[in-house]
Parts: C-alpha cells; structure tokens; sequence
C-alpha cells in the first residue's frame, strides 16, 4: 500500500541511508533458510485489529501482515500501528487489499465475515459466507502454501470446515477458535466467585460454538483440585440446574457484551492471540478449539465436521486431541450437533 | 457495577471458597504498607479503552480502574477485558461511573474530552472541556491524594494546566501526553526511511502538541550518530525546506489516520501506556511530555504553562528536564506557544 | 558498598548532572505513599544469585538488594549484574554485608546456609543454621516490618518455622519455598513423557521437603484430564510400585544434579522467583509452599510445625490452603513429618 | 543424552500418551517449512550457561542446545535447566557432547575457549584455542548450514576472525561479542553518575576488545542531548585526561569483577542474549560488535581483521555498518589494533 507521506517524497534524500551506513565487504544475501516469522490477519474490522494490536504488544512475530476490502480504513489502522514503532520492539508491519502481502504466512487468521442482514435465514448468511471464504482461502492458500489458518469468524464450526475445504490443506492445519474463549470466559466467572486465579482454574467448553456448547463440570478443577466431587464429599452439592444455569450466563456473556458495547473485541483478540503462540512457538498446549471431529465420541467418519476438543495445538496445529471422559448426555449432544452442522453444510454450494 | 451474571445469584454455594479453601491459623489480616499498584483510566473510548488494554497487556499494573459516565458501554469494557482472564497474569478490573472507584491509584490517566461541535469555536470547546474536568479532577485529587495525573485529552497543553490547578497538586505530579506520540511518529517516519530500529532513533518533537510543534534537527541522531552534521559532512546537504515539510508531516500523520480510520487509538494507547512504565516503575527515562515550562527558554516565571520538553520521568513525576540546545528560532517559538496559551488561559473561568 | 570506580573519584564533574538537566518550578519532594517495590536476597552464592538474576531478567521489582558476609564476592556479584543496565529495565540493584541496604524491602529471601561438615549430625547442623538465622531474621524484620518471608535454605521446613519465631510475624507472611520446585520436577518428569507442556500439567509433591515428600497422584491432571482415573478406565492401569518409584526419582533428581553438576541453581532460581511473583504481584495463584500446618490433616493445634500444603499466594503471602483429598495413609504420612519436625523442633536453643 | 530416570525405565507404560490422547484423522506430518527456531551454546561453563538461561528466562527459541566436552557437568546443566519447566514457557531444550545435537541452529554461540596456563605466551594460548575452534566450527557449520555464529572466546576478535575461517560461512553470518559488553559497561557507569536510564545513554566503546578498545566520545548522548558539546557550551569542561581515565575504568571493570567474584557472567549473559534477540529477530538494532573491519577508517583491504564497529544486526546477521565519525586519533588507534590483530593471524597455523 502506498505510503501519503514517505521522506523520499518530502525531498529526503534516498541515498541518505548509504551516507549513514555501509555493508561489510563479501557480504552474502539472506538465505531462504534464514525464515522471519509471519502472521496476516485478514479483515481490519474490531476483532481483526484486536488481534493484530494484541499480537503486536505481545512482540508474538517478526512481520505482520494486514488484509482488508476497505483501503482507506486499512491503511489508517496500519499506520496507527505503525507510529507506535517508538514503544515497541520492531515488527515489520504490512497492509493491502491485495493477498500477495501475506506471502509466506506461518498463520492467517481469518476474521472477515458478512453480518446478518435483519430477517435473513441462518442459511442465507452462511451461502453469503461461504462466497466470501472463496475469495480468501484460495489466494491464502496459495502465497502461503505451508500456512496454518485460524479461523475466527462465525459462525466459527462451518466456517472452519468451510476453510479446511477451500485451502485443500491436511485437517491439522486448519483450527477454528471455537470454544477458546467461551472456556476462558467460564474459567473467568468461577475464579471471580472463587477468588481465585483464572489460570489455576481447569474448565472446558466444547462442542458447538454458541448456544450448544458443552460444560465439561466432571474435569473441572482448581489448582488441580476436582470441585464437583470436592463439593459431593463436603455435602455442599450443587444442584444439575444450577450448573446448567452457569453454562447458559458463559453463553449468554458474549451477547451481553454486545448489548452493553455493541461489539466485542478484546477477549477474542486474546483469546486469538494465545492460541497463535501456542501454535507459533510449538507450545504443545491445551486449548478447546473447532478441528476435524468425525471419529470422536461416535461421530461417523462420514461425518466431516469441524467441534471444538481440548487439543494439543503446536507448530504443525493440532498434534492431538485429549481424551476426556464424557458423560453419555454430553457425548449424544456433541453428535447432535454433529449431525445439525453436517445437515447444513450439504445444503452448502461447496 | 452490579455484575448481571454472578454465580450466587445462579445459585452456586457462597460458601464454596470455604468448602475448597481454609486459612492457616493465626494469619493476620494484610497491612497497609502491603501496597498493590493500581492506574485509572477516565473514559471508555476508543483512546481509554486502548490505553487500558495494552495496560493489561503489558502487565503494568495489578489494579486497573475505568470510570465513565455512560455506565452500559463501561460494563461492556469491562466484562470484555475480564473475559480474557485465563489468557493474562491476573489483574483486578474494576468498573464504575463513581469516582471512589478510583481510590488509592498510583496514576490517573485521563482520557475524557469534550468533541467539537460544527461551528464552535475553540474556546467554546476549552470551557465545556473546563466544565467537563471540574467534575473529574476533584474527585480523583479528593480519592487519590497521592496520585499521579497523566492527561491525555486535547488540547493536552491547556487541560493539563487546568488539571494542575484543579488538583492542587504540586507540578511535578500533573504530566500531559503532549508531544511524546508525535515524537514516536517522527522517529518512526526517519527509521522507515533509513531501515532501521525506531528505538535506535534519537528525535524530539518539543513545544505546543499539535501544529505548532518544534523539530528538534540539531539533536537527532541514529544509533548515536548525530544525522544532520553526518549528512553535512558528507555533502549529503538536507535543505531547510525539506525538515520543515517532513515536521509538517509528523503533524499531518495524525489527522491522516483520523481521516483514514475516523480516530487514533493504538498508538495513543502504546504512548500513555510508555509513559505510565517510566513513571510507576521508577524508570528514570526520557519522554517529551508536557510539564510546567515557565523559566524554561526564557519563558518568563508568570507565565504559568504547560509544553512539552524532554524529561526524565520516575515514580514521584518530572523529576528534571535536559538541557537541550535550541537555536533562538525554536526558543522563539517555543515563546510564542507560551504566550498564546497564556493569553487563551486568562479568559478561562478557573 | 563503596564503588571502586566511581566517575566522580576519575574527576567526572560531580555537577554535571545539574549541567544536563534541571528541575522544574515548585516541584515537590517524593511522597512516602509513592512506594517502589524492593526485593532484598540474602546470601549471593549459587542460589541466591541465580534468583536475584531470574528476578532481574524478569523485572519484578524497582530496587534489588543483596546481601552476604562476604564483601568482595558480593561487590563482584553487584557489579556484574550492574553491567547490564543497557540491556535491561532499570532497577535500582544495592549490596551491603549490613541490613541496613535492605530497609523497606516488600519481600526477603534468605538463602544463606552453613554447609554440612563430613561426619556432622543433623542436629548440630541444625544448630549452627539456628546461629545463623539468628544474625539474619531479626534485623531483617526491624528494617523491614511489613516484609514477606520467603525461606529457601535447607533444611526449609524447620529453618521457616525459625524464621517465624524469630521474626514474630504473623505466620501468613513467613513462607518456605518447600515442594514448590519438587513439584515442577515432577511435572516436568510427567510432561516430557506424555510430550506435553510442563504447565498442563497439574501435579503436586507436598509434605516435607526431602525424601519424605508426598506425592498427590490422585489430584494428577493432565489438561484437566485426570490422569489415573481415565488409565483405570482404560485398562492401562499404573501399579502402586510403579508410582512409588516416580516420586522417588523426583526426590532423586535433585540429588542427581548436584552429583552431576556440583549444586542446584537455575531451577531453585525460578521456584523463588515464581513464587516472589505471585507474592508480590497479589496473583492468588495456587502453590505448594511451607507453611504454619497445625491443625491439617489432624495435625494437632499444638504441633507448630511448617510442612508444604498447596496455598493460594498473595501480597499478603498465604491468603488460604487448598482443601485436597489426601488418602488414610497420605495424610498419615504429612503426620508423621509433623512429629518428627516437632521432635526436632523441641530439641533447639529457641 | 541418554535421561538417567525416565518414566519408562521405571515402569510407566510408554503407551499412556495413546492413551490420553488421539490424532484426528487424516492429520499430515510437521513440513520441513514449519521451522522452530534453535539456538545453540557451546560450552557449558559460567559464560555459557548464563547465556543459555538468560535466553532461555527471556524466551527467546524454540528450542536451546547445549554442547561440552564434560558428559555430567553438561547433563546436570542441563536437567537443572529443565527442572524448572513448570515455570517458564515451553522450550525444548538439548544436550549432549556430540554435534549432531545442534543440528538446524539458527545461532551457535561459542563460549568454550582454552584457559591460560600461568606463564605461557598469548600467542601459544592462541594455538590451543585455534586448535579448539578446529574441532568446534566445522561441525557447527556441517550440521547447520545457514546458521549464524557468534563468538563469545576470548581474545574474540582473533577468535571470531578463526570462526570465520573455519567456517567457510560469508562474513556477515560471523561476529563476535565484541565491546557490546564493554559500552553497556561504559553506559552504566556514565548512567550511575548521571541518574539516568542506561538505556538513554548512546555511547559507544568500538575497536579491539580490551585494553585498546577506543571510547567515542564525540557521539555520547544522553536521551539524545549530546553531552560534550553542551558541557563545552555551559563552561563545564572536561578534561582530556579525565575521559582516558573513565576509558580505562570500563576497561578495568571487567577485571575487577573477576579480581571479586572470580569470573563474569551475568553481564556477559545478558549481552549474548540481547544481540542474539536482535540476530533471531530481526531487530535492525545497533551494536558495536566484532566483525569483517577491512577497507573501514583506512584498514587496508588485505587485512582480513575482525574489530568492533557500531552495526545493524538482523536475521542475516551484519546488516551494515554505521558512518560514525572518528577523530583523526580514534582511527589512527583502529588501524593499530588491525595491524597487531593481522601480523598475530600470520602467525596461526590455520
């Protein structure tokens, strides 16, 4: 993207560089071997920059690469970034419209999705959706032949597998964020209530992203304390509604959040920055995110759909998915789901 | 701020933190010289809300408060960076439009401002954003006696002046933002052009924030290499002309963002969050912030203002200013800035 | 300590400060609210330093002071960490043989030891340790009065308990470092098997420090996963011996370093500086530190002994124990160390 | 190296990891593009392990391989290192006497060097050390092509110039520490006197690390106010004599640390560290390291010497060299220590 105000068109002298430094005799060029890491984020919308703006603070890459439809709004968040250069360890900072900016990605992430027109059908959205997944995962694809991508938008399960589809890349290489930050959220509420440390409290959602998802309550812990069974033992038994009721306010925060601002950006642009670490720095941890879940729990093989798992995320993606006990409720509406998510994409124009 | 989701109300045990935890015996209650950290952000917009996110990010603080009057969009903040607990070193985030929220903070930093409504003239807006600090800096010198106050809303010159003599704090403790953003995009702008680290670039942007800033030429230098006597030396001569367009397109940079992307946001956010580093963590470094300047340049001693010039910035404030060499045409216009928001001070009602 | 080399002995002008900088008008002295956080280390031998280093890379604290006996060593060690100013943020780094540097510390961390003489029985070792804290402790608390304790010399249960007489603190605020680090050791073990990240991995050793520590399978969780009761379901059932030689070699591993490489460091280093974290950065993350344990596990009230329980750690040191199931013979075991500290306990010049 | 106590030997099934976790399917193996990045230390004496835990504390690489001659010093180094695994971020961290362990590096650090045998000439200890760097740079350079090699030996400018050699590798990939130590020891000593951030001092030791290393005081500055000028300019001259004395106190420092604590470390550490961020990273940051001086300041073109020079480091190691202006004197004394540093390189068996 062309820069309104570079020196050299200011009249500074393009040679001043020359003047102020010199190369070492025999010198060679880089060597491909030689890589800078890379990560594009493709959509400059609340989420998109959250993210960017995250990974930027948290000095996650050597180069980051911006992609949004609106030239004008993307150089703008470009250069808003870029004057922070003073703050910041250097990140090479890129932005265009055009897909050749995020050549040799080690992760896209994708955040670009159309909104719900008021009285469109679910399915309208998603044929909408879909039209737009074309033109991103193709030409992602292809400049990044060895990429991993991240898929953000929603609704996150289709799009994921939607994406996985499109790039023709091996499953592993393609990661929904799923129920990354629902978990993150239902941790949040029970360490508030416990007044604990959020990251001393083991609690998973899976499933669906959105209303469907799963609480896992039988492998939730604190500080590696199992709660349920604690609390049983200590004749302090919570009710199965109460926990129900606690699934429904993790679900229900999220739209809670939009309603009081009207979006929601930074926990998701946490919750995408973390997942881009574990998977960039080879971290080998546990995250609940949408992968390929056909052959889980009872999922046909047939049944190519992308739910979220506690999976162990590293520099080639997914490396395994934990193998957690499920209740028989919880595993048959994971199926349920399943199946709903494999009904919908066939009425997809894939 | 009433959380709408909490566990009790669902039903979940109060007494389960007693069930899951126990005091030792004979543990005394904390004392008040076991001190935590705590900063203050007033108002949750796009400049607040960057400041406090990458606050969070960079982990400064272990308390972080936001006020704002309008309390949904504050709550939607809030419950959006606290849904990011399991991602973050943990960090109290308190809400609230009631300023006791603020109490005991080590550094408030202040975002809110009023906008400039078509037509109205400049001190039109200066006595609605007077009216807006007296309802702010009271409350927070009145709950934070000790506090530090960085002001961030423009015009940042005169509102820190007023933040000075509503607080009646000494000046050392009242810091403007001033010019240290515009310096960021100065040395950004330079290392861009010569390919190298923006934090090896030594460049002052001093004076008034905003179009009648000062460059200061004479002292810059890249990686300690003075630039300008370098070129000269070289025969690299760089015309007078060309500095004063690459000034003026510092100061551009601003408004260009705001008409690319609508408003600035990340790299205000980068700035305050610098400048909060420097000051809670004792660091003794150099920003041009805007600080009481009378006596300064010839400023004379009556003339009570605030402009930016390089200081060294530590847990108690300004703590002194270089002595920097200015030619006498940027002292002169360093005077004329003075006097200009002198004259602009005496018809405020303070 | 005296600087050798101080430039104003090289005739440095001592004014050249006031030269390069000057004070703004009316600017008034530090305020005592306007706190900076301090961490003092006493004894600068292989431990000490490498947690005063690990507290120095991570940037933990404002002001770091050292302390030994031995003056030459510790100027050595003070100036070799100094040396690196340009490499790091700026903390204030002090050593002394006198207490006086460590005044208004938030926490100490007492590493000094006297090493066991061939042929020597514990007792007397014991006692001369006695001798030694006795030199530290009480001036430690009368400059500091509000400090945590933090104890990491061996034998560390019994040295915590004579920190705490010593100090007359309540007991929330003396802590020994404990199975902090056997701990990690046995999650690393675990971690490198199952190809996991260590932090995944919640696992504890708690109990006495040493051979008699107690490991917690039952609360083992990988992820969240509990680790023995998903192998019992899944037939790869683990043998009791099996699991007795895991904690063994735990145990063991400390003693293969020091075979090995001639003493522990680097990984005691991190234990305090984690621990020194959560501390003083008010995380109330959860772990197993030594700690006043009367009245756990029918340890009787009058037992005051010190044993490592998983705690919640905050900036007024314990907040709260975790509540864990311990098994008939687990608990029987923590009883047994608790006489036995007693015992010994009982036998010192106190 | 073999693990003296994995869990398999000791009887835990090596089949749990199937157990607790499952591929998805269809999964693809990790592609040759999906590099982790690896930095090597060879030598695991004080130098080189404050190095590899310095790198390892700031989380630099993906993974850290450790080489020495001595099979339990090294592997005790090693274990103690990962010990501590629950308390830092992932890294994968190596050991052992063979080469093949630093396979893929991006950076190879040498610190092994040959101790001086009282009495013997410096150039015998040379010849030990050449025929050290014979037995350690050719397989660095077989088993990692494109890496980079830092030399941390001393005398490390004939020590880097041997790497060079040795290697075959173009110069840019080649560079020893220099006086990247020695002027963050002249900018703590210039920032103690001065009450500043160490990092706002630019100052620069260049030329022959040691006792003719050359002090450029014409570009010091403090937070970009150049000091001498305006010390000139407010009649508080220094003298000529004095900043030979604060040359030869930096140079002194080094050996008073060693004359106190017996030997350095952390400094060093952190010097290694922070060029190898800059190196990895991609940072463009200036150091004044050793590297190719020929044809620079009147070094003829046949002396093949490495010398300090203020440079830009990035992923493909020297980037350029900055134009720095030296006095008539200044680079009369760099052309000395080319001429000393070629005619003893005539004199090696290489």
């Amino acid at each position: 993207m062309k820069k309104v105000s570079s020196l050299s068109e200011l009249g500074f002298a393009d040679d001043i560089h020359r003047t102020l430094f010199r190369p070492i005799q025999q010198a060679a060029p880089p060597s491909p071997t030689q890589r800078r890491t890379k990560i594009s984020v493709i959509g400059a919308g609340n989420v998109g920059m959250a993210i960017a703006q995250t990974i930027l603070t948290q000095d996650l890459t050597d180069e980051l690469a911006l992609v949004d439809a609106k030239p004008d709004k993307l150089q703008g968040e470009m250069l808003d970034l870029q004057h922070a250069a003073a703050f910041l360890p250097r990140t090479r900072i890129l932005a265009s419209p055009d897909y050749a900016v995020t050549a040799n990605s080690d992760i896209c992430i994708i955040t670009a999705g159309a909104r719900q027109i008021p009285g469109e059908t679910r399915l309208n959205l998603l044929q909408r959706n879909l039209a737009l997944f074309k033109e991103i995962v193709p030409p992602l694809a292809r400049y990044s032949p060895g990429t991993l991508l991240l898929v953000v938008s929603n609704p996150v399960d289709v799009l994921t597998y939607i994406a996985w589809k499109l790039s023709g890349f091996p499953p592993n290489r393609v990661i929904g964020t799923g129920t990354n930050l629902d978990s993150s959220r239902f941790r949040f509420l029970l360490a508030d209530h416990l007044e604990v440390n959020a990251q001393d409290v083991q609690a998973y959602m899976v499933g669906e992203h959105g209303d469907s998802s799963v609480a896992l309550w039988s492998s939730m812990s604190v500080g590696g304390v199992p709660i349920l069974s604690q609390l049983t033992n200590d004749k302090a038994v919570v009710e199965q509604g109460v926990l129900e009721k606690i699934r429904k306010a993790v679900v229900e925060s999220a739209y809670e959040v939009i309603r009081l601002k009207g979006y929601t950006s930074w926990a998701i642009g946490y919750s995408a920055a973390n997942l881009a670490r574990s998977l960039l720095r080879d971290q080998h941890r546990i995250h609940p995110v949408s992968l390929l879940a056909k052959g889980f729990y009872g999922i046909p093989d047939d049944r190519e759909v992308f739910l979220s798992l506690p999976a162990q995320l590293g520099r080639s993606g997914v490396l395994s998915v934990a193998n957690i006990h499920l209740t028989d409720e919880e595993a048959a509406r994971l199926r349920r789901s399943a199946n709903t998510l494999w009904e919908l994409q066939q009425k997809l124009d894939l």
